[in-house]
Order: C-alpha cells, then sequence, then structure tokens
C-alpha cells in the first residue's frame, strides 16, 4: 500500500509530539508495522517560521511553511490533520479539505462546538472522514464510544471530569487544605494552568467538551450557548472540607443528561461526587468520563485528558482509523442524526444540593432558615452546626429540589437578618448506577 | 436506506437481550433513529424448539429454527449474529457466513481464543467484518480500544479484571472476611457462579480473553496454550486480610505484557494491586481494563463485563459499525497484524511476590527462613510475624524475583523442617503508571 501524504496545520505541543511519533525512524517504523498503513508528512504550517523547533535530526524542517492555505489545496495531500486551534482560520480551512475529498483529523472543541454539526454533515455528504477524538479528554475513547459502541444505546447521563487543571487544583484543595487562589498560583508555576486560567476554571474548556459529548451521546445538536456554565473560582476550600466530612469530593463535572423525552440538559458546575462513586477516585490531572445507558449500565472511561503525546496518541488512532477508510476507498462516517431533542435551561433541572451558612448562634436561628427552605419547598435531608458564637456555621444538605425554588431559596435566605453570608452551594450527585 | 437483516444463531442470556433490543417496538424505534441504520431479525436458530421462550407478544417465536446451517446459507441474510457459544458448529457457521460475504458479529470467546487469527484473516480476505467486542469484558469497549484507538500505540501493558464470578468472589472475602468455599456457595444460590464454576475459577474464561486482547494489543497470534493460567481457588481469606493489612486488594487479573523486544507475557492468576491503583476499587461483578501504553499513558476502561443486556448492547455496537460498512458496500478490517512476536513462558517472568508461612516459633527460624530467600537470590522488602508459637505466621513481601527462583525459594521453604506449611503465594503488582 503507498503511504499516505499528511499535511499538518500547526506545531505546538500536541502536533510536534504527532511529529515525533510519525518522522522519529524508530517510532515511524513502529506505527506503519502496527498500524499496517505508511504514513508521510509531506507540510507542516506553522503561524510563526521563526519560532525555534526541534533541533532532532529527525525533525523534518524542510515541511514547515506559513501558507496553510496552499497546503490544504495541494494535490499530494491525502489527509490533513488541524492542530492549530481557534475558529478562524482552522474552520475555513477544515471546510476546504472536506469539500477537496480529503479526511480531516481535528482536536479544535471550540470549532467543533461551535460548527461541528454543520463540519460533521459536510463530511458525510463528501464522504470523507471527520475525526475528533483528541478534542475531548486526550487519549481516553470517549468519542469513539459515543460514536461506535453506544450508537444504538439509550444513553441517560454522560458526566466526566474532563478538565485536567481544574481537576488538580480541587484535588489538591482537598488533600492539603489549601485555598483554591493558592493552589492556583502553584499550578501556574508549574505549568499546569495558563497564566490567563480562564478558560479552564470558569468552565469553557469543560462547556465545549460537554456541547460535543452531549451531541454524540443523544445524536443532537447542543449549541455552546445551551450549556449553563459554572467555574471553580467560587469553591472555597471550607466547603471542600465540609465535603470530604460529609463523605463527597468536589469536582468540575462536564453533565448530558436526559430530562425528558425531547429534552436534555447539558451543563458545566462543580458538584459533590460521592466517595463510592468511581469519579470521586479520579485525582491530579487524570481525566474520566461515566456513561450511563439502559443496556450498557454504568461505565466509565479514565485516563490522561491533556498533555501532547496522549493528544497525540488520539489523533493518531484517528488518522489511521481514516486511512483505512481512505485505502478502501470510502468513509463510514456515522450517519447525521439530529434528533428533535434540545438543551433545556437549568430552570427544568432538579437537584439535591449542600450549601453553607455563615449565621449568628442565636436561639431560633435554625428555626427561621429552616421555614425558609420549607417555604420554597426544599426539603432538608442533613444539617450540621459548625464552630459555635459568631464563628457559627449551618451546613445542609437538602432532598432533590428544582433548580428556581432552590435559586429563590438562597435569595431568601441571604436577605434574613440572622444569616451573615450564604457561603458555598454546590449540587450534589445522587449515587445510582454506581454500586461498583 | 434498505433495512439489514440479521440471522441470529443461539437465544440464551445475550441473544434474548438482543432480540428484545431489535424486536420490542420502542426499543427497536430508537436503535434504527439511533443508528441511522434498520434493522430486521429473519431467523434465530436455537438448538432446542421445546425450550419455552419469551412470551412478551413483540417475540418473534415463527423466526425460530434448529436448522443454523440453512440459516447461514440463506440468501436473504445479510448479517450473521453468532451467540451459540462453544467450538463447534459455531466455527463452520461463521466460516461459511465470512464465506459468502456476510459480516459476521460473534461473543464466542473460547472460539476466538482458538481461532480468531485464522477467522479474522479470513474476514479480511473476503472484506467484510468480523466483529467481537462482545467477547471481552461485555459492554466495555476495550476491544474497539486495541483494534482502532491504540492501533499505532507502542502498547507496553494490558491488565484487566475480566471475570466477574471470581472479582465478586474475592470482593466478598475481602469486604466481609469469608472463605473461598462459603463466598462460592452464595455466589451459585445467587446465581451469579455456575453449578461447575470451573471455567472461572480456574481462570479458564479470563484466559481465553487474555488471549484475545494480547492478540490486539500487540498484532500477534497468542495461542491460548500459551497463556499461563492459574486460578483463585488456593486463595485463602487469611491472606486475603494480610493483603489489606499491607494495603492491596487481591484480585484475578489478566495481564499481557511486553517482556522483550519480540516477546509478551500472557497470563491469569491472582494478585495483590495496591489500593492506590484504578483497579484495586474495582469490586463486585464490575470489569476494568488497565492499559498502559508509550503514548497514551495510563488508560481505564470500567464497566459490566457480563450480562444479557449489556453484552448485547457490545453486540448491538458492532452490528451497527458492520451495517454502516454494508451501506457503505465496504469493511474496514483492521489490517491483519501478524507480528513475529511470541508469549514466552513463566519463566522469562519477573515479579515481587507475598509469601506466607505457617512456622513454629523458635529461636532461629527467621534466620534459617531468611537464608533460604538470600540463597536462591530473592531479596526481602518486609516482614511481619503474626501470632506466636504454634501458630505464628511469617508475611513477607519480596523485591522483584524471577519466577524460578521463587519457585525454588517456596520449595526448598517447605523442606525446612521449622517451617510447618507455606500458606498463600501471590504476585504483587508494582505501581507504576498510576499516579492517579
Amino acid at each position: 500500500m503507498k503511504p499516505l501524504r499528511i499535511a499538518l496545520l500547526g506545531c505546538g505541543n500536541v502536533g510536534s509530539a504527532l511529529v515525533e511519533l510519525l518522522a522519529e525512524p524508530s517510532s515511524a517504523k513502529r506505527v506503519d508495522t502496527r498500524a499496517g498503513v505508511g504514513f508521510e508528512l509531506v507540510a507542516i504550517a506553522v503561524a510563526d517560521l521563526g519560532k525555534e523547533r526541534s533541533s532532532a535530526p529527525w525533525f523534518p524542517s524542510e515541511l514547515l511553511t506559513d501558507d496553510a492555505s496552499s497546503v490544504v489545496a495541494r494535490s499530494d495531500v491525502d489527509l490533513v490533520v488541524e492542530l492549530m486551534g481557534g475558529i478562524e482560520p482552522a474552520a475555513s480551512l477544515i471546510e476546504t479539505a472536506l469539500r477537496a475529498g480529503k479526511p480531516v483529523i481535528t482536536a479544535n472543541k471550540a470549532l467543533l462546538a461551535e460548527r461541528g454539526p454543520y463540519l460533521s454533515a459536510l463530511a458525510a455528504s463528501v464522504g470523507v472522514d471527520l475525526n475528533f477524538e483528541a478534542a475531548v479528554a486526550g487519549a481516553i475513547p470517549i468519542v469513539r464510544t459515543l460514536r461506535e459502541s453506544l450508537a444504538g444505546e439509550d444513553v441517560v447521563r454522560v458526566m466526566g471530569i474532563v478538565n485536567g487543571t481544574t481537576n488538580y487544583i480541587l484535588s489538591k484543595m482537598t488533600s492539603e487544605s489549601r485555598s483554591y487562589d493558592e493552589v492556583l498560583a502553584e499550578a501556574q508555576s508549574l505549568g499546569l494552568a495558563e497564566r490567563d486560567p480562564t478558560a479552564d476554571v470558569e468552565g469553557y474548556d469543560a462547556a465545549a467538551k460537554a456541547s460535543i459529548m452531549a451531541g454524540l451521546a443523544f445524536g443532537c445538536e447542543v449549541p455552546l450557548s445551551s450549556v449553563h456554565r459554572e467555574g471553580i473560582t467560587a469553591v472555597r476550600s471550607i466547603d471542600v472540607a465540609f465535603a470530604g466530612r460529609l463523605g463527597f469530593a468536589v469536582k468540575l463535572l462536564a453533565i448530558a443528561e436526559r430530562v425528558g423525552p425531547t429534552s436534555i440538559s447539558v451543563r458545566v458546575h462543580p458538584a459533590m461526587v460521592p466517595l463510592a462513586h468511581p469519579l470521586a477516585q479520579v485525582a491530579g490531572a487524570y481525566n474520566a468520563v461515566f456513561v450511563e445507558s439502559t443496556g450498557a449500565g454504568s461505565l466509565m472511561l479514565y485516563g490522561q485528558g491533556a498533555g501532547g503525546a496522549p493528544t497525540a496518541s488520539a489523533v493518531l488512532g484517528d488518522l489511521i482509523d481514516a486511512a483505512r477508510h481512505l485505502h478502501a476507498h470510502t468513509s463510514a462516517p456515522a450517519p447525521i442524526r439530529s434528533l428533535p431533542i434540545t438543551a433545556t435551561s437549568m430552570d427544568a433541572l432538579r437537584s439535591a444540593f449542600y450549601l453553607s451558612l455563615d449565621a449568628f448562634d442565636r436561639p431560633g436561628v435554625l428555626a427561621s432558615v429552616a421555614s425558609v427552605f420549607g417555604e420554597h419547598r426544599v426539603s432538608i435531608r442533613s444539617m450540621e452546626q459548625q464552630g459555635l458564637g459568631d464563628e457559627a456555621r449551618l451546613v445542609f444538605v437538602t432532598h432533590v429540589a428544582a433548580e428556581a425554588d432552590m435559586a429563590a431559596t438562597i435569595k431568601a435566605l441571604s436577605e434574613l437578618a440572622s444569616v451573615e453570608a450564604v457561603g458555598g452551594v454546590l449540587r450534589v450527585i445522587e449515587d445510582e448506577g454506581a454500586d461498583g
């Protein structure tokens, strides 16, 4: 079989790792032998030709160019790998490649969250592959699992830890009882968080992944704007500690869940996960996605969700898939499913909640607080007082309640004279479907 | 698209669950919508037509037949699903179907362990799919992950809990400090273990799965006879308890591991897994497979490894895959890799060991025992004495040692006058590659 000629767009962290896989002689030989397909890099488009690259003898500097448009149009390019990120020019380049009948592999989650359905439909209509395993949770094969293994399944819920930076921060806050600011600063100094950490800590990265996973799991379009998003900046170490004492770990979760016959809820927010749940054990920079469905039951995929080598490994798996299809003169894209299912607003959601209140320790405080809960139809499952006097803190866990009722409860509580402040508020994940 | 016509061979636990997925109206509609492919059951071959079947109104009793050979040969059958188990007539039926250009989906691990490479090569030469996700670990997508996601990876080790019955027994022995015999009897009464439990408890089932996983992970043929196999019948509750105190869980593991440039070790045996390792947390009837590779790092897939519905779900995923290929008038089978890699004997292996000795608590005993270890080049990492006098028990954990040296050590120890009996011997898994 003739080797397939690859054009690479973007050569950062992941791109460099992919170049090593394909160009370093012993690795290239292993890949070709293992995969039964030969690959040949023919162009590497980068933004800045002046940037210093690998000085390894195998690094193909002669392939570097800053003219991505010409690369995509070249007739001697069989496959395009897009690792440049961002919406434009990535979107136009991918579209050009697909229209020219070239399979595309991309790790661009932001682009997929915004234009995934359009690009997938285009790829299917042309009959070429658009593969994007690397866009969600690095090396973890969640895209392939949702697209193929569970293609006929009645998925009930997908729930994942899909951002390593925030999981690292929350894990450290838990294990070392340190504050968010302190751990964030440390993560930044270790290179585990960006200098501007907004995309991670405010949940934008996880929201893009939630949108992609939801679309695959439920067969519908999930605009990024319909994903409810809360980050971890408001998570306090005291609440992480209380959660631990109550038997929970605090995690930033990306959730896509069926809430009605034609509606799903897609959201990102910190939540308390029971320690017995497999997701609670996922620490540090690891990622994991937990999928519940009617037939398959509970599945969890766990692994390295970021980093050059793991992400490049996911790209390589996609490349081999596309190459096999190309050799068979076909693609086997999933039919475009665009079922009439829509992502609803948070108001439709019901959750159990954790809530901590700084309250003045005076007679009657609990009674007035409890009556606020009752007036808003929120039923209390447990209450604990921590500390005494002006340091008193009341920690509540509620039964499942409507989001709107809980919001009204919080508002009313914050207006009570005996309540100094509403502290942490966290949704609590019920431990159904995970008896392991 | 015209619905694809399926012949089902075998209608036991998994077969019935598949019939429900495809024939129960609301499920059938969901499958067709979600998958974008229509399916139609046209025949169900069973061994015993007289056996009582589902009385559900949707159950297609009119499709039952005891003539499997005719079914496979029918020109109006597009796809064959083999769930009858056993080597013959399953092997001949699958071969006939493949030669007639019909994709085959099977869950028959015993057959695949024995004739998988032959049948896969046949399927590839004809250009049709032979899919078998359901043969290993039920709903867990380990076959697809090894075949596709990690197709170009340098896999270092695959290590799985792939037998739910033994994991249930070991979990109960751990959590309830009960004996193997007692827990086995309970599992049998609950229907979680067969009346003749040999296939599970002696590791035959896990060995077949180890052979299949090893072949996929390393791209070579792994005859079942080259898989070293030890079951759990010799595991004593006292050793499970000691293991727990030392920070380990006892698990029956199926392991395929690179031990040299052209050699792998494939084996099934009980082992002590560090409690911090993700596999240690897999309890009850759940399965999990942990894969370590150079690029992707550590991956773990966790879920329901057995049962009608989860296994039927894996069959359905394979069916949809094959259907998509059939509609595209192709198959995209993995190229047949038959790399010159062979499974070596256990002698080549090196492991850390746990060993407990019933010894007479007399002066000098430890010295004579320690010198036996030393003479055989086995270095002791830790030693603990439990009990006193004639009840004394010495518990050792060794550093990594050669299998042959350890075997010689055990033999020599059992011949020592001061040693009443060599109790439990368990290999110890090192916690590399799992810093999560």
